[in-house]
């Protein structure tokens, strides 16, 4: 009854709406009402979160995050499921990690340190060393030969006052991803790096380092940003200070595993093909809620939210689950190989991999011209306060769109404020996630998707 | 560095500004730069929570939380600091409540519920009776008589296919707020409600009932959505169960209780005043984290925003921290009558009580030609993503326009998705609320503000 009055307060706003039109917008609500009044999605993230913790490409829990979302698209009438081999890295963190201030003048403090992925271990007996404080990497070049046998730590913060926070991250991730080799090159023995996090708490937060050799490759670890204020703190107060850090990490020789792709073929087109995915790896630190988890149910939702509402799509929907997107981006570039390989068709694709929290925006990524004609796609976004923008692609769909230049990145734009307090630590678990903000995303990536598929661009 | 980067950056979306308007940007830009690196206002709310969770009106818990801003507020070179009196209403939950379903054939089960806001107690000995289920006001209608002697369930659920959840808490609060009195007056011994909450779970959601007359003060509870959901299946089962309910809640003579206000003079039009206020009470049973010492902590925050950046206010900004909103909204009263008691000018007001989640918008209510002029603050928004929209005001502003009906509202909406979830339960935690988040509420109330004292409307 309810449902009734709102769809037609819904159609007015709207003017000059041609019939067709006005069917999409009571699909799009459809999605929307489905979404927001179901369950499923989001008890399949709290079995993924709770159970599959840790699923670090490579290890039983990534194989048990696959044999679960197999298993629950296999059981939800859609046309074919399958299991798509990729090859994969395999690092593993070992033991916890230890990080230990040792100060002549103030005695010894335990810090909260994770080693950096595909970084090397020191060994079971740890090692211990001096330490020298830079901020960027103009300010470790000038060192020179000073780093030698030492230390490096990278305290540069994520920059607080940035109101986009991916923004203030991509102004930071440097420090971990060439970091470490950079203090290497230099002959430092091990590196340590202010979590990127935009909070003061005692979380580190991991992520990957990137080698060009193999002698680059030292010892690299996150300390929680506590620790790093603690550290940098000493530092002015004790020069002298050492630090002992113990980690017993390794790379161990590639491994087999999969993607995860369930498919709903097209009506009128199903030759041409929209991919939806997440990815189903997450840090070995973390239940994996907001990355990825929910990006890749999210993705399951989509299909199940077509299903639901009796809506078939005139193209195939795949959506994906991407294996190692964390270290190596293996399934992506396996995802799109494969799709050369059997001369597949692919149109459009979205990714969802910024967390599941409230949509801002409505995300078309293509050339200026189709992109005006996403932009009058507006109007069915209006009753969710949804602008379309430009933007979209992501990690994972990035090898396809380089496969497929004409390829349109269809998405969303989560709210960004609260996501790098979890991103890549511990604290990114199934409670820190709202399930009416994540099925918000979930209907409007259908939403969009929809629309592509009826309107094309 | 970077600071300056991003700065320039902003002032070149906006094109033809005045180097007036310009310097308005820039402090604006000042007032978000600085509340997302300060963790000032984010420690007093933690405070807050933890040291004076339940503060209900006439409870210590709120004397504790009237004496910590009034503190909080001395320190902090404000022009002047009081503590203004408000006779509050003063009712008490007791001991915690039971409810409990009793089935000949299923058993006995224990329900989450608690006491609504100026019901009366069952007693120490509880009450028993059996149980009729309805949706509304016209089907408790109809039963007429049949109601007598027994326990009126009202178990519509807030509609979950509504975006908007405060529509959607707007379309079922009248079973809380109205229908304990209702079920009265067709003879129910006792009322319980499902729990206003969007999401299905155990926690009972609290919240104030009316009525007209003492006779229609009858025991009435809330009961978590579960718990309905629960009760409305034993109810199809078996009509003939009973329900056990007990409670000692009371209401106590009135008692002598504060708002406190924090005043910044103005430098030109010190006579001419801008309120910006929160509501200090919360519900006994949560540590009113987001409901809404969140929207307090805000208001005290943005006097600190104008006195970190050094810009003084041309018009007196106050931060009032209302007492006793959730019960009977004395607080508002009062500082309305003082205010015209007093021939104080008022000229606009913002209150900060929908939760201190992400801001969507920034609200202006005020004429439609005054309006058009708010409107073209826009451009300063931008690079917030905040469109300005009517809207504003507040049960605790409310009295103030009243007064004073050319009082311009100002505020910002926040994401409303995850509200209701904690609202008026124990979920209502600190550790739902993301610095950040309330930061750019906090920062968003301090640029609307400082464009109406600079621009007026």
């Amino acid at each position: 009854m309810l449902k009734r009055h709102i769809l037609i307060a819904l159609l007015f706003p709207v003017f000059g709406l041609l019939a067709q039109d006005q069917e999409h917008q009571q699909v799009i609500q459809r999605f929307y009402s489905e979404a927001l009044s179901s369950y499923e999605a989001y008890h399949q993230l709290e079995w993924l979160c709770e159970n599959t913790a840790g699923r670090i490409s490579g290890t039983p829990e990534a194989a048990a995050a696959v044999e679960f979302t197999y298993q629950v698209m296999l059981h939800m009438s859609l046309d074919t499921v399958w299991k798509q081999p990729v090859i994969v890295k395999n690092w593993k963190r070992g033991e916890p990690e230890v990080g230990r201030l040792v100060s002549d003048i103030y005695g010894s403090t335990d810090l909260s340190v994770c080693a950096l992925g595909l970084s090397s271990g020191t060994g079971p007996d740890g090692l211990t060393a001096g330490v020298i404080e830079v901020q960027d990497f103009e300010e470790l070049e000038e060192l020179g030969d000073a780093v030698r046998g030492r230390i490096v730590f990278f305290n540069r913060q994520m920059n607080p006052a940035e109101v986009n926070t991916f923004a203030a991250y991509g102004g930071a991730v440097n420090q971990r991803s060439a970091g470490p080799a950079r203090a290497a090159r230099q002959g430092a023995v091990a590196c340590i790096i202010r979590s990127l996090n935009t909070e003061l708490d005692d979380y580190p937060h991991t992520g990957v380092t990137r080698y060009d050799s193999a002698d680059e490759v030292i010892p690299a670890f996150a300390v929680s940003t506590l620790g790093a204020e603690l550290l940098s703190l000493r530092l002015r107060q004790d020069p002298g200070l050492h630090l002992y850090l113990r980690s017993t990490c390794q790379t161990y020789p590639d491994v087999l595993s999969y993607n995860v792709i369930g498919e709903l073929r097209g009506s009128l087109y199903p030759e041409e093909i929209i991919t939806v995915g997440g990815h189903l790896d997450a840090w070995d630190n973390s239940q994996g809620a907001h990355d990825d988890g929910g990006g890749c149910i999210q993705a399951i939702e989509v299909l199940r939210l077509f299903l639901a509402t009796g809506v078939r799509p005139a193209h195939t929907i795949r959506a994906v689950m991407f294996m190692d997107e964390e270290i190596a981006q293996r399934g992506g570039q396996a995802y799109a190989r494969a799709a050369v390989k059997k001369g597949e068709q692919h149109v459009a694709a979205a990714e969802s991999d910024r967390g599941v929290l409230t949509p801002r925006a409505v995300t078309v990524g293509t050339t200026a011209e189709r992109f005006a004609r996403a932009k009058s796609w507006e109007a069915y976004f209006n009753p969710y306060d949804l602008p379309v923008i430009t933007g979209g692609g992501g990690v994972d769909i990035g090898p396809l769109r380089a496969a497929y230049p004409d390829l349109v990145f269809l998405g969303f734009l989560p709210d960004n404020q609260r996501y790098f307090r979890f991103h890549h630590s511990a604290f990114d678990t199934f409670d820190q996630v709202d399930r009416r903000e994540m099925q918000m995303g979930a209907a409007t990536l259908a939403s969009v998707i929809y629309l592509f598929d009826r309107y094309g661009l």
